[in-house]
């Protein structure tokens, strides 16, 4: 297996399992908990499974859609989840109606549009090429979670050109919302072009409304943004991620074209003030040391990766 | 489906078709053909082909292997050329055998080992943890181009820690070799930190040693780097790469640490002077609308990939 590029002066080597306690609570960090899908629902129901036009095939569709509250197919996304139950033969199509879709429906079959419509869905066409299906999602999340009169106004949406944005503008959400875990599937790992519009949402939504939290899953990991300052990603243990190894593979990749100053606690291959960029060292193939939890101080917000073996 | 974000300003719709005039032969500029692996053999045996440790199911593995002189496997990228062949009852097997197998070997398998070393593969330990084993296949790949001295030291590697970086740096290859053409099975769409440290190395091998050109094969698409300054990307039809869309989808893709400026003409949506970065403008889902080719004036090097139908 490859190994991350390791430069001896600033990169110590940790044993497969170290235990990592948590920042005291008056220290300024963020808590991120990639895995929060794989317990039942429970708690906050801010939640929402969107479904992109690539391939789901192998993908955990029941754990995750179970574990959300709102299910969003982003255009052929539809056509995905559809295709999804091919070959099933308890009709589990049926039990798995996304409550809307959304886009400029240029790819949506229309077997796949009747079937869901009668099945309850609400189709809103959304035909402006000036945002893509990505963002149209991310709006219609943002209005449901927002209040009862901006859940309405998606029943009734009269501008099939750029309506929903439009009304999100309007209805002016404050970004100081408790925060929406929204759960991505397809968004990585098919088209390239779709792989980095997906990573490159995940830092400009970081900026612009910074309540949203985004888990892209693939067939492979879990992918997510790490925030500037300290960050804190634990779980109740590492076999709630991966029960094939003991330091299940991650890395930390920095895409937002900035440099980043990295220091972590709890990673098989730990640094301290190492400098990362992709001209320079990016820290891949590293692995999961801390058993409960492991700590990422960055310099500014940068993409991680985690390995895990359930997703398929 | 999604479409990239368009400015209306600096963005031009064009026709599925358009046909585009090669740069005069006096102008600087360079020349990319992505999909010369679909092309018999012949002319340059320059080029090689690697399969890295994901998976490489899916993948149109025979038509790259004999458009290939070169095979190499990255450790467990052995297994995966193996496994390929695990329900095929013709035999196959045993026609695709590697020429090299390089790497720390942690997790190339004994079985496979064997076997491909009973039917003539040179198995080459090289256990460094300091660099990967992507970079040592490419280390291989040079060592077997240069020269037939420097393709014999291949058969003769005593040091199996970091031997074959040391024999690349006493041999001192210049820079002005004519291209290498390497084609790379499983570097990107597996686990994403493997992808982001596939990319990373396309933009620092651009650098260190430019005449090595990487094309990264997935099942969707082919994803390559284009330059500083102007990129004629050629082919013969559009149908060389794609019999199902008259317009195969296309990314522009920032991923350098830089913004790049970006002028195009052959796109479905071509832009001007249209500055591209990761927290900003990324060109997604946009089209190939040149007949036989089209151009990207780029202010520094940029990732592209191509969508091609041919790939599984």
């Amino acid at each position: 297996m490859s190994k991350a590029k390791k430069l001896e002066s600033e990169v110590v080597e940790r044993p497969d399992d170290i235990t990592v306690t948590a920042p005291e609570s008056h220290e300024n960090f963020t808590n991120i908990k990639p895995f929060e899908y794989w317990n039942d629902k429970s708690g906050s129901d801010r939640n929402a499974l969107v479904i992109l036009n690539q391939s789901i095939e192998g993908c955990n569709l029941y754990k995750l859609w179970h574990n959300t509250e709102l299910h969003v197919c982003a255009d052929g996304g539809a056509n995905r989840l559809y295709e999804y139950f091919n070959n099933d033969t308890n009709d589990n199509r049926s039990k798995y109606i996304p409550d809307y879709i959304v886009g400029d429906l240029d790819s949506l079959k229309d077997e796949v549009k009747n079937y869901y419509e009668t099945k309850g869905s609400k189709v809103i066409p959304q035909i402006t090429q000036y945002s893509t299906d990505f963002t149209k999602s991310m709006n219609i999340i943002q209005l449901y979670f927002f209040s009862s009169e901006s859940r309405q106004s998606l029943d009734s949406v009269q501008d099939f050109n750029n309506g929903i944005a439009e009304s999100l503008e309007k209805f002016n959400v404050p970004n100081n919302q408790a925060a929406i875990r929204i759960y991505i599937l397809s968004g990585i790992g098919g088209r390239f072009d779709q792989t980095i519009h997906s990573i490159s949402q995940l830092y400009i939504l970081n900026e612009s409304v910074p309540y949203l939290q985004l888990f892209f899953i693939t067939t492979s990991d879990v992918i997510f943004l790490l925030k500037k300052g300290k960050n804190y990603v634990s779980y109740p243990s590492k076999s709630t991620f991966h029960d094939k190894s003991s330091v299940p593979t991650c890395g930390l990749l920095p895409l937002g074209n900035n440099e980043v100053i990295l220091s972590t606690y709890g990673l098989k291959y730990d640094v301290t003030n190492w400098p990362s960029e992709m001209l320079g060292n990016v820290s891949s193939s590293n692995g999961v040391s801390g058993v409960t939890g492991f700590i990422v101080d960055a310099s500014d917000p940068i993409v991680m990766n985690i390995e895990t073996s359930y997703a398929i």
